[in-house]
């Protein structure tokens, strides 16, 4: 579905941009006083496709654990909403856009997006559905970064948030490795200072290799270990050459070259510059507490033990800044060799905890 | 200087290097019974010049806090050798060498080198200097896979060993991360399937992109964090563009473009190639007490807490099959914040545990 507007859209960076539009999905059905919505808010590469095949790559929705019927996310209970972010590539006006001034893809001349001004798009989004309050904003990742930067913004319009492996900043280390991806894709020939559509080229190669570097963080060490090791691929011993001999090496070219069939290089850059640009803290004086000062929302924080893009300590950031502010917090810790992408995979404990959260915050909302 | 030979170097691959030298520096004086040498082997992107001005960059020797007069590995008592490894590009023969059958440079056309390789090439390197046995070997990083190499394979001819921020294989984090630098250069047009020599150019962004992915896991998050944080350079806000506002993203900028000037693309990808391969279990029937059956060589094995790249459990999996072969060994655990560069940088406890390992060897060898 497409959400359109002419009435432009407030950028953080100080300028205007219009016309403007959303591409999302939704599951579920939403209830007579539009009181069980949840958002559901992707990370970097995601898209709106939670539950639901995603149409280019024919593979099934990326959170299919988490969303729909039965689910922690139960859409058979609530009314599931989810956006492509601004800046995407998947339907949502990001820099593959036309440039109403020159017909063309913006390229470049998309301007920045923030975090802040993902959630500002999807505010219009839901009150244009009608929904005075979210029941819930949900999300892993960048999608956590969203989580917060609603509840610290608009905190009437969250009952109930689940940032999960998530920061209330981007690191130093997170924004170097996003700066080895961006170098990467600007590196290639093809990218032509984000004109490549003018050449009817794709700097497929230098995005391929922004990938393989973000997988391996989004990995533990332990988990590359006990899923490849030093095994070999397809031969009994090394070549002594540069084929990919190790698993380890096709899976990451693999992971690569997949990617690129599926997401934009510019989008690439523009949204990791929003992780890299998100500092809730620096919004409010410095102080991450100041973020959530009388906050009504009820939230519930969530780590994975391996994770070292996201560690747990950034998780313990938001929670002490909560406690801070005297907000409603549970805070689970949970134990997985998986890295950052466990949010994203099969977490009983994950699942239990976000079901009895939602759960509990549908009783105190009188939802049945 | 140079050792150069024309009889040819045997390499694990089954083919043969001919001819081929190495280059190499000396500092101190070898003795009349050539009983105080020390064998220095430099990390992937270092030189021979551990204790002297790199001639190309007029840079200070790479370990000058750790070899010369006075220091721990102490150029007034130990004659000292550091010889650029094999596949290297700072005179000792590599890709970028003259190819006697095509008289052009190797390029991919030279053979895959390994660990292995490296070692017997300063074998011979260090039988023609007169030398029967070596005080000691030291070494970190891929340097250190040097020392456990030469314990391993030559083990009457390495009186004492000190393996540094190191391990005795190369994980599959590891291995990824090469993977991304190599498909880095790789991807680089300028590249030209390693033969840019004939183009007269040189693949020096996607060599840079490497460098820096590299970069960042030579330093730990928290050294990352207190360096740079989130600080910005020259500017009191961020441009909303993709300058480098951060100063981590114009520091990587920086590490990657001075890289190029010093290092040659095709000896990054042999010489990462070299450390994928290690695996001394794997050399001994999968059993790693096996590569130290009845050692005498005295170790001194050294890890730094922050180090994740090559973290305290790869030295323990070493220790552990040096204690299962009755191995003389201590280990020491260094508390450090700087992540796997800490064994270049100035740490005081590592010094004083060489100094104190080197003195202890030396009194057990006689030397005065």
């Amino acid at each position: 579905m497409r959400f359109g507007m002419d009435a432009p859209l407030q950028l953080d960076e100080g300028t205007e941009l219009a016309p403007w539009q959303i591409a999302y999905e939704t599951y579920g059905e939403l209830n007579a006083d539009k009181s069980n919505a949840i958002l559901v808010c992707h990370a970097l590469t995601g898209d709106q496709y939670v539950a639901s095949p995603n149409p280019i790559t024919g593979k099934p929705g990326w959170w299919n654990l988490m969303v729909g019927p039965g689910k922690p996310v139960d859409t058979d209970r609530f009314f599931v909403i989810c956006a492509n972010v601004l800046g995407g590539c998947l339907g949502t006006t990001g820099p593959a856009s036309t440039n109403p001034e020159t017909g063309k893809p913006y390229g470049l001349n998309m301007p920045i997006v923030t975090i802040g001004d993902m959630v500002r798009s999807q505010l219009r989004l839901v009150e244009a559905l009608g929904i005075e309050t979210l029941f819930a904003v949900v999300g892993g990742s960048m999608g956590g970064m969203q989580v917060l930067q609603w509840a610290a913004a608009y905190p009437d319009k969250v009952f109930a948030a689940v940032p999960i492996a998530t920061a209330a900043r981007h690191s130093s280390q997170n924004i170097a490795f996003h700066e080895v991806g961006r170098q990467a894709v600007m590196a290639d020939p093809n990218w032509h200072n984000g004109d490549y559509a003018s050449y009817k080229q794709r700097p497929t190669k230098g995005l391929a290799v922004a990938r393989m570097a973000a997988h391996i963080t989004y990995m533990s060490d332990s988990s590359l270990h006990t899923k490849f090791g030093r095994n070999l691929q397809d031969r009994s011993k090394v070549t002594f050459g540069f084929d990919a001999d190790f698993q380890i090496e096709s899976y990451l070219r693999h992971q690569g070259m997949t990617f690129v069939d599926r997401f934009d290089a510019n989008t690439y850059l523009y949204v990791t510059r929003a992780m890299d640009y998100f500092d809730l803290a620096a919004q409010h004086g410095g102080k991450l507490a100041h973020a959530f000062l009388h906050t009504k929302t009820r939230f519930c924080v969530v780590s994975f033990t391996s994770d070292w893009l996201f560690p747990t300590s950034e998780s313990k950031a938001i929670v002490k800044a909560l406690n801070a502010a005297a907000a409603n917090v549970s805070f689970v810790e949970i134990d997985s060799d998986r890295g950052h992408d466990a949010f994203l995979l099969d977490e009983p404990e994950m699942f239990e905890t976000i079901t009895g959260f939602l759960n509990s915050a549908a009783w105190a909302r009188g939802l049945t």
